[in-house]
């Protein structure tokens, strides 16, 4: 099975990479070949039992998409994307990755022809919904009203997969993301940062700013339960899905006092100690537009799994980002 | 105000410019000019007390969209499309005309730039949503899920017309059309033709086809109806849309029994008697994902409003196409 990831040198390319060298298998069948493809060069994995191949590029580039498709890959990982914060910036690099790089990449595979029809594993992500949301959560036909250029494009995305599915150009599934946290590495400056910075930088003995208000509420999972999606995503039989090939994912619905509550009783008082809240009213107002929670009825049905409480996504942290040690 | 209208030479088309040349403005603004375009080119009105231009082209070729919009039209009627069996038929056409088409407009209002800001009324379609549906209606937070590509590309003609909205480049409005009936001219290919054929035929003196059976149940509204959608819509304070742009309009749920029982009211036993029953097992196939009922709760408490009843479908059809007058 050779398998091609799209944006390979991101947080969840990269760990997405780590975990299928190490699995050296994806749903029952032995991996020959793994092409890594993102807009900066990503780090080729050492130590593999089958060839990998890197390559650097712009998938919105004439003939990049096709490149890449000419080498038929069985299972497209498309994590490539403009995330939120750029799209909204720079509108026009937002469209031209965020939908034409789609585009271009499924015309790519149907122009292949020749009854080549690859697993595409798409993320999109809750950013198709837009306030205002049902109270009880948003249910599986809930409809897509994304307020962000960035959800627009993943909408987008989504239907354009659902169409060629049935037309029998690809097989595709698509996987709305819950907000990753704990994020490892750097704070960044998306508007969403705090939701894992104030997690991370504590446990890292250092301050985190808090810019809203304990009452906030979102919907998360950790890094390691995306790649669990990903991996679930890429050897499900498609047939259960239908001509709905989107799915909500599983996740926590919790508030970042809970979250903060989670810390405390994981890390102790002074770890907890190192918030400090200062508000952002434009963070606030941002956040403010985002989903509280969701029913991930029909991905639980076909067996999708997210964390059950905040402290075992801080746990996943612990054990896969700090080597299992709480600093004391 | 300057109004362009983008396939005007289809049937809606030829029928809204009637309606302006007779009304002579549009939500209580004056026209001053009149704009038609379509692939073939549109009749130019007579006796109109404004000028007017016509011009052909296709939306999707370099250029012809800005030269468009370098007219800087105060409102835009886009109602240009490859209708729903010829976008299945012909998968890179469909996609051509109705996604790129739609973005090289929206593309080229937006980069017209100092301020335009236009409102652009978008037909959109029922058949943005797939089976399976809710038993007691389509409510307006439904979910879009298209079961063909023409309904892909009017769901994201949606999606890019909100986000267009949101960002200030337009001022658009989408609105989903029920299934016009009962359509005047000539019996097409349409899978859904015959909803117009069994009362249109017969009151002209043909016999009709009838290929499926008389339960089946479908959503309706007359062209004059559909008029009065768009010209509501074009004239409506879009503040209260909020970012969610596109409202399935109000349309009269009957079963094709029904239809058949309102004609023999209308027209008695013998026009009613000329509808043959001969079923066609595809388009009986094809029918049956499309939607029953909706629930458009929305457009009208906007003040969209559609027949009550089939009779008065029938009596607009023949009050606008046969003179009033019923064959005996």
């Amino acid at each position: 099975m050779h398998i091609l990831i799209l944006g390979a040198a991101g947080m969840i390319g990269r760990k997405l990479t780590e975990r299928l060298v190490r699995d050296g298998r994806l749903g029952g069948s032995p991996i020959t070949a793994l092409s890594l493809f993102d807009v900066a060069l990503p780090e080729a994995p050492t130590g593999v039992p089958f060839p990998t191949a890197t390559s650097a590029g712009d998938l919105s580039s004439p003939g990049e998409a096709e490149r890449l498709a000419a080498e038929r890959p069985d299972v497209i990982f498309h994590l490539a994307a403009i995330v939120s914060g750029e799209a909204e910036a720079d509108f026009e690099k937002g469209y031209r990755i965020n939908l034409d790089g789609t585009r271009l990449l499924l015309e790519a595979v149907r122009l292949a022809g020749q009854g080549y029809r690859p697993r595409v594993v798409f993320t999109s992500s809750i950013a198709v919904f837009g306030a205002p949301f049902p109270a009880d959560g948003i249910g599986d036909t809930f409809h897509t009203t994304p307020l962000t250029s960035y959800g627009t494009q993943k909408a987008i995305g989504e239907l354009l997969l659902a169409d060629y599915s049935r037309r029998g150009f690809i097989d595709g599934i698509g996987i709305r993301l819950p907000t990753i946290c704990v994020r490892p590495g750097k704070p960044n400056k998306a508007a969403s940062g705090f939701f894992s910075g104030i997690i991370r930088e504590p446990l890292n003995g250092q301050e985190a700013i808090l810019p809203v208000s304990e009452s906030v509420r979102h919907w998360h999972a950790s890094p390691r339960a995306a790649i669990a999606f990903l991996l679930h995503a890429a050897a499900l039989d498609t047939a259960a899905l239908g001509a709905r090939r989107s799915l909500t994912m599983p996740g926590l619905s919790v508030t970042v006092g809970e979250q903060i509550a989670a810390l405390r009783r994981v890390a102790g008082d002074r770890i907890a100690g190192l918030i400090r809240h200062q508000p952002d009213p434009i963070i606030e107002g941002i956040v403010q537009g985002w989903a509280e929670r969701f029913r991930a009825d029909r991905a639980e049905a076909l067996g999708f799994e997210a964390e059950r409480d905040f402290e075992e996504i801080i746990r996943v942290y612990v054990e896969d980002e700090l080597g299992g040690r709480i600093p004391a």
